[in-house]
């Protein structure tokens, strides 16, 4: 029986998701937990790394069940082992054909951004610009990344690995509230940092440092490390994983 | 000169404000920070101490400066030097006889709960209770505590530190934020654990294992050890310390 699983976690205190030979992952926790509960060695495969510090509200991930436990049963063995600072939202049966990343229409990342007084407390949840940033030359220069472009200046995957870097932002806008921004992307996929990258740009675009006219340069040139630009991972979430056709939320 | 500091912190990472032979303490990084920027040992007094993992907004302390420096100038100093989880709101010159403990006239305790889903996020900053609440029981039990008590039943000083334990809660009320409950308390100054004490025997009744006479009688017989309620240091913050006399809010 396959299961796909919904999970939020802070990424503050893992390498990302993915298993490294240094530090801790939050595939290796969960597949550790998964394992000690049916005994069984198990691997997840999730609908796409993040990166060390990043978190999640809805990461999707999928496994293959060797016991006999309904969905509501293997959520609560799994939020009773996995450590606080991760959560199963939700337990599907699935198709044996089901597979969290293949399957994936779309994505939402976010990224918080906190243009007042330092908070303390949000340092691992949310940028600490502590600045103003003119929101209305963001909000037009967000425009330029809506629809598909080749992104092969804004992400860090190499050109031999990924060959195609057309990808399709089907949106991507600015909400405030109070001192904090939110970025909302939506798209078919996100290259590495592509979202992170975006964001550092606009930020400097924001802050009057760079023009939308080089940001539109840059995504026509489409050069490798011809935007120089990357946000900390510190405000990113991957909110959610869609398996419909994208309609606008 | 003599200054006045609000500081706010994130208490997750310490053992609290006192200097303690295990554990790193509040007080100890603060002390060391300004000691190194006047290069004398300094010594700092606080409006009381907060324990392990609590948090504050606005605690205040003061200490004696020896060096020609502006209150901006001290506070940049300080903000550059201090960690991430702590952050330097204000620092007021005032008289050589200004003590940040004698003078304080009031505070203000807010105590946070998540009745909602849990939350890993907040799980160092909001008590996780993830259950509802009867609030309007919870709200009608808080009206017992408001006034001049004797709170020996309701704080873990012994009688032999502290002879005099009759204390003025000004005000004690709750807020809803959406599936969050802000329980805010306002007094002259509050014994050793009392505000934790309070807000754990408020959830009792709210669950309804408690009854609201038997909390009156608890408070009438005002004897040690008779409230065995405690909540958890993580949804507690020191929010403010009132030099002026106590206006409502």
């Amino acid at each position: 029986m396959r299961y796909k699983v919904v999970l939020a976690y802070d990424g503050t205190n893992y390498c990302g998701w993915q298993v490294q030979p240094n530090g801790i992952s939050i595939q290796h926790v969960v597949e550790d937990v998964i394992s000690s509960i049916q005994k069984v060695e198990t691997h997840i495969e999730a609908s796409g790394r993040t990166d060390a510090k990043v978190h999640a509200k809805g990461q999707v991930f999928h496994f293959d069940g060797h016991v006999n436990m309904t969905c509501e049963q293997w959520l609560k063995a799994m939020n009773a082992k996995l450590p606080e600072d991760m959560l199963v939202k939700e337990v599907t049966e699935v198709e044996d054909s089901f597979h969290s990343r293949f399957d994936a229409k779309w994505k939402n990342y976010d990224y918080y951004i906190n243009l007042g007084e330092y908070d303390p407390f949000e340092r691992n949840h949310v940028l600490q610009l502590c600045r103003p940033l003119d929101l209305d030359k963001m909000r037009e220069c967000a425009k330029c990344f809506i629809g598909s472009h080749d992104f092969t200046a804004f992400n860090a995957n190499s050109l031999q690995e990924r060959p195609n870097q057309v990808r399709n932002i089907y949106d991507l806008w600015i909400e405030e509230r109070g001192q904090i921004i939110v970025l909302h992307f939506y798209g078919e996929g996100f290259l590495r940092y592509m979202v992170r990258m975006i964001t550092q740009t606009l930020i400097e675009v924001g802050k009057g440092r760079l023009s939308i006219e080089k940001v539109q340069e840059l995504l026509q040139q489409a050069k490798k490390h011809s935007a120089p630009y990357n946000a900390s991972a510190v405000g990113l979430y991957l909110v959610k994983v869609g398996y419909e056709d994208y309609k606008e939320e």
